[in-house]
């Protein structure tokens, strides 16, 4: 097969229009040839169990998996009593960017909360968490939030702590969807443990895709005792990849050494240096009308744009998404390969389209 | 990463145990660099569908997702409405090897018929094609085959087309479990075309893993009229990838020449090979008391072993699949990348453990 | 079996705390005998069909099922495919009261929206329509409303017409759970027909329970266009009665008269009767700090209490529902056989305990 | 509401198609009147505990359901992990008559197996009780056997204890559809106990509506220890009463003193009638051609007929169904009300469409 694209085109759509760091491919070469036990019985899937209790402590189990609702859906369904319900924000993935997928695949209710920056708090969750025992209410048993989070926040540690204590409290169980994990650890400078079991989450979905893989998570239980069945679920959720040396061997290569840290560490000083850029525009009326209303805590910018703005932006050839059609705010994500070249090229189309010329 | 595995370790447990055809990889790597928009939108994925018309004629639909599973699941899902139910024979993949995914993901009736061989015919469709109207019973309207069957025989294009008409007279659709279809094309001598479309088969589950591929299958829209909403289902089922522009390179590798004749001919014929030598034994009395009672039609090989036999050899280093330990039998596959050397070690060890020496 | 309970004592906790009306029991009586049918194939459902199209005029199909969640999940579910979304309000009964048995049951998605006053509007109901064609996210596709609402509220057919037209504009349809829609005709003075077809309602859940029967609902279709494969779910969602006769029956003793009114009309007076007596009790003295902040519009009162009144009045004997702990909210529900000393009593104790004496 | 159809008339066709027997009719006046808790936290419902540790032993617990697939649905749902399948004869109710419930509503996996006479043996769950622990497979878990058999057949209690034994032995559990449990147990000469909890049955689908209430079933669990979350199941399954007490109080005028065993005893004397009839007919000539073979254990007789004569029967005006058109096996089947002339009457119109005249 030949190649058809053009390798030099980026944009700041999402991080996963991005392709495979050299590395994780390389990683899949190494893990070719000759034949290994399918479904998991191979030894990159053996040795990356050894890469996740060396990330997140002894005892961690790593279930890989192919994408992220998949990595999702199982580990919440691992976690769940067929009467059990989900507490998440209402921006939550899970909610809003995965058609359905917990309530029709795994029969999850979901009890979404409104949040003012995608971060739920105990007080948040107090306006779900309620009704155990009453068989009319669905059991709100688990709380499911993402770190970094899809509108580009970062919880703190101490953050992380006080929601995972006040859900424990409450008997539930705490659910992190990590597919962006990297990004926030690297914006917190700390390791992916310090934000995952030493808060008290129990469960991760730990992200591969939007770090530099090609395609590639797992569903990591940190407290056993929070998770069941994830063998047979697995599988019947049809995320139990046959050849699964190939998947395990890119988790390897990203978590193993500093990889995961180096990409995520570059797409959020991408995210930095955009935002910087656009608030130097602004500063100094190069730019105008642009809202920067929420923080740049991973490698996410979102910003709200004069009207006509997003569209002669992408008709110079950028690409990005909507965000809030009714606001006019718009997301620029940026990922691994983004280049400094990249970002301040979109800076300057939003200065030609939005400053005084 | 460094690689962690003997290269030259190959054996005769699955087809998946194999790694990735060099041909593949190089797609993969060839697709790779730059931004391509995600979710299928990418020029890759349209390159597929021009690459899966020329093999499927005109207004053939793919749509790939990950493994075979999601594949089968998603493709019956299109086709039933809540009712449905798949008649299969009791040998099928769907029935026993895939955890319930249809019972549970969605929710699919299996109605499982006993046949001979593997494979159904408009008798035995006839046992459980009945009842249309009545609302206690799940309404048959999918008969679901596989070719090559899960006990290594291929239909023919006859049986296929007599098959298929049947179903289509009692209103029912056709859909093909073929995770092995390039096997049973090279075996027949025909194009995937001759055993799908033109003999009436509806949705096929177009298989890559087995073929050679790192991980991606296709589900196959031959007829429109008998799927709907796969857009979708194939998200709500977990099964669409984000960086799908990987997934449909490697179908692209395998399909869009002759990659996939090579890889299923080559398998087929290391199976010849097998199962000759070990007839050749038989005739000649340096193998003793092995049956094989089912004809060598794909690339699996199925032999009845004298008692012990099986763990004899196994304990020489080779590795296979018990397929019915009341019977003794064991299943020999061969995969893209057997070699002759390999399958006559193989016969050689059979015969150590059961001729007369 | 010798009766175990005391006729005479009723209380204010639910209208299915209530039995079955005299008339309603003379029904099932009248229908005993012989034999008939089952599953519906019976004079009894077929006279209930002429009954519903005299309610809600040619065309309209009644399905009956056993209980009030059975009809909300097998009519949403007949109206939807498998990737479709429901936007209800947050306190709507399929999202707090169901256990989740529309996702579970159904694999339906619901996007709940916040209201005031329990009722939706178009501005409403465009905050979660949208995104149509984006497989991402599940498809709203209806819009499902309760007349009367769980909080006591009333659609009129003016905010019933712009709410369906809407809908309707927007390519989606209109679900009713009409648990206690008598209570809402009642209240409009209006027929069943004016606030459900004539307005643009699709589908009908039509309560039985709440207005007199023993058990017995319906899903009515009013847009057989809206509908499809209801013979089919109604029995695999298990809500199928082999004596549908029984059921039938209630609905027909209920609908072919009056009964429906008066019931619910009697209901729906009585809270009148405790709303008024307690406002006199606010105006005169007698009764103090209680707050009436909902209007009452059907057979549902909601009041806040002052702290510590509400367990004092039921220490009293009185029984009611604790409506929202956090305000110290409670509902006082009345049903076909509250009686104006119920309510009196209710009145008095309740001044006892807050007034000036 | 006036009574529509003749009291007089009777069939056949299914013990459903009779009416409530006057006895329960009489229960449900008398639970009528003044307000009970709803949703089971009845006087009647507490009663029917008592009554159930009464005919089943201390420490079972009873769960009133609308239907029979509700039953068998919730028990079933409660017996068993997501992962679990059941394994069950061909003919079984859950298999044939359900319309997918089992699979659609709780996601579970069934096994089916042969047999000769709707019976499982040991040997027979031995077909497909294997593969614990291989995620592919779905986890046999459970067995699930009906007493008395959809085919009119009865376990003796010799029988349910080594089939019971084995299951356990191999770490499953027992599930019974006891739909006609009274006409086993009237058939043996024992009691309800003996034939369930004293053999090793775990959970127990207690018939009520078959054996002359209007509507009603009891999930029964026998050993707490196989069975969790029912409280929850059951509402979320969409089978949780809210005026229960009517529900409860059908089955404890069944239960409390010897109605089950009437009602039962008559229908299994009729349908002994019925064979008789035509044994002596097909001996003395009068009959003619009538097969009779399978045994008449319960309340329903199986006999094959000649070309042609279920139809004039038919024209006479009998009622009953077909049970294999290809082989022109019918199935009378005899109620709690079926006299002896009807009996009677039947034979006279086979002897008339067979007989030598």
């Amino acid at each position: 097969m030949t190649s058809l694209h053009d390798e030099s085109v980026r944009g700041f759509a999402s991080d996963n229009y991005a392709g495979i760091h050299p590395e994780v491919l390389a990683a899949i070469a190494a893990a070719n040839g000759g034949h290994q036990v399918a479904y998991g019985e191979d030894v990159y899937t053996q040795r990356l169990q050894s890469v996740m209790t060396e990330q997140f402590g002894e005892g961690a189990e790593a279930w890989p998996v192919f994408n992220g609702t998949g990595a999702n859906v199982v580990g919440l369904q691992s976690m769940l009593p067929r009467w059990g319900a989900v507490v998440c924000a209402t921006t939550a993935h899970i909610h809003t960017d995965e058609a359905g997928a917990p309530e029709r695949v795994a029969g999850i209710k979901l009890l979404p909360v409104e949040t003012p920056d995608g971060k739920l708090t105990p007080e948040l969750l107090d306006r779900e968490a309620w009704g155990w025992g009453d068989e009319h209410r669905a059991q709100p048993l688990v709380v499911s939030i993402a770190q970094s989070t899809e509108v580009g926040t970062v919880y703190t540690p101490e953050e992380l702590r006080s929601l995972c204590d006040h859900a424990h409290g409450l008997g539930m169980r705490v659910h992190m969807d990590g597919a962006r994990l990297a990004n926030a650890a690297a914006s917190l400078g700390v390791g992916l443990r310090e934000i995952t079991r030493d808060v008290g989450v129990d469960v991760l979905s730990c992200g591969g895709t939007k770090n530099g893989a090609m395609l590639g998570e797992a569903v990591v239980v940190l407290d056993p005792a929070a998770s069941s069945g994830l063998r047979y679920l697995r599988k019947l959720d049809m995320q139990l990849a046959s050849k699964m040396r190939f998947v395990s061997a890119q988790l390897i290569a990203l978590l193993e050494g500093d990889l995961w840290l180096r990409n995520a560490s570059h797409a959020n000083a991408m995210a930095q240096r955009l935002r910087s850029g656009v608030e130097s525009g602004l500063a100094d009326g190069s730019i105008r009308g642009v809202g920067l209303d929420r923080p740049t805590e991973a490698n996410g910018v979102f910003a709200t744009l004069p009207q006509g703005v997003a569209d002669r932006v992408r008709a110079e050839g950028f690409r990005f998404y909507d965000w809030d059609l009714a606001t006019r705010e718009v997301r620029w994500m940026c990922s691994f390969d983004t280049t400094e070249e990249d970002v301040d090229a979109l800076v300057a189309a939003v200065s030609r389209e939005t400053g005084a010329h």
